[in-house]
């Protein structure tokens, strides 16, 4: 028991990213298919549930969601039960309390007076609860205990409020707080796209002969064929139909035409989540004009140049810690080799966990590669250090196959402060950079120093993303959010 | 393919019943574990799909629904991973529609304003498309296609509008037409029983020394160990707390409480579903004070004395004309012979189609005993004819088997007429006592003569019921009741 | 624990035949969809694995086998996967030991020198080690722990060793001691068809148009098309090819032919296990002349003469008592009546154990049907009793239900021995008539009286039997055979 | 259907390894777990089927295999259902062949005259038809259609005929023609571990605490705490008992005591499989005191020097040729970059083929990372051509991508020649090197040139292995080596 939990912990100790959006408006009757495809390409950021929604030939929403991972939900010819359409919307969920209920994943069909919509969404409302309760205060009724299903009547809610669409999409997104991209697939076959005003979520749109597509990521965009052609605006509503953009409504039209504030808060630490340039998203993705590859690339250089140290090689953690590990390499010169090999065949399954090696349960995962570290001064950059329990085992691993010295390079500054808008920490208490000085750290995790980059190096590393970055994870901010809370379990 | 249609076709020459609910509030943690087994007892009445909502120590409903046999969706310790509690409903499932989706599958769990309930229904209405289409208009939400989440969210709506929980329900209960037999289960460990004002669909009430339980039929009861103590009156509402009935609602009281006109329907042919006793229902449940079992026999006896002919043995349909080919038996005295085994094991399981015989298919399922039918002038009892097909071939099959002579005998009056209150045949053209005469149907089947129950004798062999009989199946009644509309898919 | 222990005996108080055999040679290419059919008409003989053996057009033997029941093995389109074939033949398993392993259900597919068999075997050997020991002296080597595997490879050893296919088939037949009922599958489209020297178990050939299928029971001829024309006798040798008998070798010509005494024992015990007429069979087979429905009624009659009494009315324990309370009712005048209704649905699944009820399990299964037995003198009637387990709660809940006096009677008499034929009772210990006096027993399960059939009443109720009756287990015979070796697991 | 097609070729258009093997002898019980533990570390070698075989506590093999990933065959607890015990051997394998049968998957489990032994195989035989015809000749019979069955009744004739275990061993052993690394669990507890002459497969020692463990590949032995001793000497037979090596037969010591020639062939050509090194093994292994990792550095280094080209980056193809391209950055001083981002998750999982892109499964699968290599002239390093469909896919995305040239670098000679060793090429026809010239090659997949190593660079990068190596796939040899038969199919 002792040793599942153990096990688990493994796992859990990563930030989660909460969900994966996208939707097509196609020309061809693909737009199944490609959403498929799509969310295969995003399922990094959520690999719990996964499900599709399509508007049929009748212009009904016909949906599909379950548990498991997107070519588990759809193996079995399930796929091809779902009508041909060209429009389609679909979700990957990675959840952040235990209810794993397939009442909780997306896309959530809602119908109501005119209509029905679907809507995927990825992100966490900090209001969740306060909505919902307006929203059964005017006799909205819930089934599910996830955020999104509160996205999805509260605009149908607003949608019939406002006896139009439009206006009650407007309407009910200016009433959501928090993080959201958000992806509506409505029965007359539009897509329409809404992103939160400060853009902590990526949400993408890219262009193909075909028509258009929207993404959390534009390496989904890439793969199914589109090019990159914008990102969405924060506060951005941009309407699709037929492959194309037929609206795009911004904060200034907003306000003229619908006369709602939708301005941008003034605190600085608000913006685009630095996480994603950190860790959640794949390197192959673009978001807000800078390559994810790149300012993971940079976060190495100026951790290089924050915390040179003399060594024989740099080695990243595989995956998260690789493209920094680069970075530090070409700006110190220090040669690049690989510190692991990763086992690609067991994902979260079980590893038997042996009495005598404390670290076997890493090993299986991440097998040191002791012909590279062997009597090596090594320095070790990853992107992040949670609990620290999984890093300790790593460093332990290294250091008897053979390594002399482990110097760790974190490419985030220490990571102290929960956050309400999209990563799973539930208690600052957990958080090692909370409890522990650095050297703390180091000496707990049995490195021989740790260098985290600094909060400036880091925005520099990410300076020509087009938006501000929100860090509260490491500065707090200055404000005290209200707690995230809890919607209880109904499955 | 054609023979797959045929396939199908051979299960579905029966009438199905809609659904069964199970509930239960006992002093013992059990609630969950009795539940499952009243289920068990009553997956006669629906095999699509099943569902248990329990009430938490929190007050809080957690429900687990899928697709499946009662066993299937429970098994491998899904049914440990429900909180124990005292109070639980459960539902168990059968679609007229192809929309298998565990989006259909009951209970409905919904919260609102002020609570959660949990919603098990027996039963269909007339006006579910009207009822939605009202909630929707004052901004109900729907994300599924099925009867039974109109039911659950009009009661929520209502609840919460009455800002009572007793109000609300009876003005909800008083919005539905058709046939409904429901258990809502509330979050403060209330269970609040209602049964429509004709009494439709059965619905019953057993006590042991660990508190009561409410059931489609009492065979549950009995299985659970529970004694029948009372129908629910047709247009009660009766609450259920603490193993305990607290409070009953009939006709008179919410006449004076709450002012409204719950009186009975003129029309004699509305009441229990005579159906109930000639197929439906387990011959072990005794409904409205009259055992499915006697009312059996007594069709038979009846059949016997209105279409007397001189014959060698009786022998029933397995397993739906067993009792009244009994009461033929003893009625005639002609002696009482099993003329078929029943294959236990093929459920509604593949069978391979050969080209050879016509009727292998039928066989498998329903094997003549040649010993018992050889040479013989064979009186066949079985409880109704829908389309004939399957008749058709047991016939054949049993003259293949020696039979000489094969007198069919039909526990019910010719069914000629489509029901929107829980029988799912589609369109009166199906029905073979729609097309052809009485003697027709004999040639079409193959039988050397057909006798039909009169009405009356059907009437008279479910004298002792306490209800009125709905019969409209066969008579069409003096009404054109509307079209059950059909919802649209979700998933 | 403790109560899944007791839910397991309730599945395990009866007795268990071994197998069922089945094969066809068939003009058209449906030999694998009739072999199917005619496992599901089997199934009944053994649920807990299936498997299926084709030739294939280059007459290479193609074998698909699994544990699980018929339907869910060739599920998801599995049966299509095997080629089409006219000559097939199939298995279904119950084993007695704990091993359920796929590698020990049948058919049993071996390769020697000169070609291919499958092998599907019904019986116990009781020579089985030996056999087993012998083949490994001469270098056979085994994969599996079953008795079907050591058949197969002594069939195909032997076919080696005479060099001639119908030679080495008589020679292993001949070493094969105890009971087997087997069918092989030669890679050149024969079917050999061979019965031990006392006919054990029952094994039949039918006959169609397009050609013939042997079955370990007549049920399964009937179902797919086949006409029952004779059963395998005693000690034959049959061979099959292209849908006709092409060689009968008899005792005689064994003799004659390969000199080789296949005699009968002289002990009168020995010959067709007399459970198959009892309990085993279908009850719509004939076997060796006798109708098995037809014996069940004449055991029930000699119930009624041998042990009569005053009572009200006569039921049986379905399934297994129903028969024979048909035939005491009819001998006695007693009125017949349905004592319990069984629940067609739970077979061996799981059933939640309350802790009031100590008789709830098996009222899920069997629930009285008290409208028939309340107030009354009941007559129940069953084929045996193994441990009394189970029917102690069957009699104990007919009294809940308002039974005034029960009187137990048995269609079979004390079952005092065990048998290694293939019954599954491990230790006469187990056996409750081998403990106690017929009144202890009365007493033990709660009855009124028992009545066994005497053994004389019994074998003149299958006088029509064309064999000698095995009846060792009510006798234990005058010689004390050999304990069956248990043969050591491998998976 | 063409899709499909289409698809399954882009997983094929790699070699294909057959099997893993690993086993334990250790003090403590945890043989299962750790050999658990070790299949995960070689399911890169292996993905159709797992097994692992256990001595029980009173000397019984007990063997549990399946068809699926290691994780898959060994969920829902089945790996505690194996009993504990000290001494395990497990089996991972992939088939060239059609036939996925779980009676093919290991380990063999085959009881004989005097115990039983369960054999781990990996390699393939050139006499296994041989060897199958000669066993049956003398008695032996066969159940599936694998070599490894061969190879494990081999193993148990020559145990028997040689009363002897060590002797029937190595006479097995030196009666199998081909590739083999063999482990054998035998009944007393012992392992048996042989190699072929040649020592055409890797196989190697470890040693902790607790005892010893053999594997296929160093990389398992890490993982699961065992330090790396010895490569199992080519044509050794190495037993294992309680941990340690009590007897070592090497080819002086067989000749000595078994008079047996065991010499090495003078062909310069074979020898250890060379792939092992370019593209099966996990870099973290170290097969006869060369690094895997090294060498395929020493191979990019080898690929600069010999085809060196003016580029603004090398990339090289994940995973296949991430390591050469390191040392190809490294020797040219080129800067590495990641060409690609793999899809972690897709596996052989089904792509949704759309109609457009022509290359969109292979972007799904491998997207390239437009910002390392738009308008740059990239140098692209893989292990292997085989049909040259894949990498024509992998170019041409990388052309879209924006790469203004791209020079394919491979880190093995043109690929002309089939091998009966181990590879799964069926027909030199689909070798695309065995179809076209150098600059063809380079036209068709798109390259603006191609440059293969060396046979000598190639050797020269593996000089530091202790054994001769096998390159009969870049050089044909000069022998024409019988054609391995292919075994008919049972399941």
């Amino acid at each position: 028991m002792k040793k599942e939990q153990e096990t688990k912990e493994l796992f859990e100790d990563k930030l989660h990213e909460e969900c994966a959006v996208f939707g097509v408006s196609v020309s061809t009757n693909e737009a199944v298919g490609l959403t498929y495809n799509g969310l295969l390409s995003l399922q990094h950021r959520g690999q719990e549930g996964a499900g599709i929604a399509v508007v049929s030939e009748n212009k009904n929403i016909i949906c599909q969601k379950e548990l498991g991972l997107v070519t588990e939900v759809f193996q079995n010819g399930k796929l091809k039960k779902l009508p041909e359409g060209n429009v389609a919307i679909g979700h990957a969920r990675y959840s952040t309390t235990g209810t794993n209920s397939s009442a909780n994943v997306g896309p959530f069909v809602t119908e109501f007076l005119t209509g029905r919509i679907a809507v995927a969404h990825n992100g966490n409302l900090t209001n969740a609860k306060e909505l919902r309760d307006e929203l059964k205060s005017v006799g909205v009724q819930f089934n599910a205990s996830s955020d999104s299903e509160v996205v999805s009547k509260l605009f149908a809610y607003h949608v019939v409020k406002q006896k139009d669409l439009m206006k009650g999409v407007v309407k009910a997104a200016n009433l959501l707080k928090g993080a959201f991209s958000i992806i509506i697939l409505v029965g007359d076959k539009k897509l329409i796209v809404i992103r939160d005003k400060y853009g902590f979520r990526p949400l993408c749109i890219g262009k193909s002969e075909i028509g258009l597509a929207v993404a959390s990521e534009s390496c989904a965009l890439n793969t199914c064929g589109f090019e990159l052609i914008e990102d969405v605006l924060p506060g951005d509503v941009v309407v699709i139909e037929n492959g194309e953009i037929i609206q795009r409504l911004n904060r200034g039209e907003l306000q003229e035409k619908y006369r709602l504030d939708r301005g941008r808060d003034k605190r600085a630490e608000l913006g685009l989540c630095v996480f994603e340039y950190v860790y959640f998203a794949r390197p192959d993705s673009v978001i807000e004009g800078l390559s994810v590859y790149d300012a993971r690339i940079n976060m190495g250089r100026a951790l290089a140049k924050e915390h040179p140290i003399k060594a024989d090689i740099v080695c990243g953690v595989p995956d998260s810690g690789l493209e920094a590990a680069i970075g530090y390499s070409q700006e110190s010169g220090i040669p690049l080799a690989s510190g692991f090999v990763k086992n690609r065949y067991v994902g979260r399954s079980f590893i038997y966990p042996t009495q005598g090696e404390r670290d076997s349960i890493v090993k299986i995962k991440l097998n040191p590669l002791s012909v590279n570290v062997k009597d090596k001064i090594v320095i070790l950059v990853d992107d992040s250090i949670v609990r620290g329990t999984t890093i300790a085992k790593i460093v332990s691993s290294l250091k008897k196959a053979g390594a002399k010295e482990i110097h760790l390079r974190i490419s985030s500054p220490p990571f102290r402060f929960t956050c309400h808008y999209g990563t799973d920490v539930d208690s600052e208490d957990a958080l090692i950079a909370n409890k522990m000085t650095i050297p703390e750290i180091a000496k707990n995790v049995g490195a021989d120093s740790i260098g985290y980059i600094s909060l400036e190096g880091l925005k520099n590393a990410c300076k020509k993303t087009k938006l501000p970055l929100c860090t509260i994870c490491f500065t707090g901010g200055d404000c005290k959010w209200e707690q995230k809370s809890t919607l209880e379990d109904v499955n």
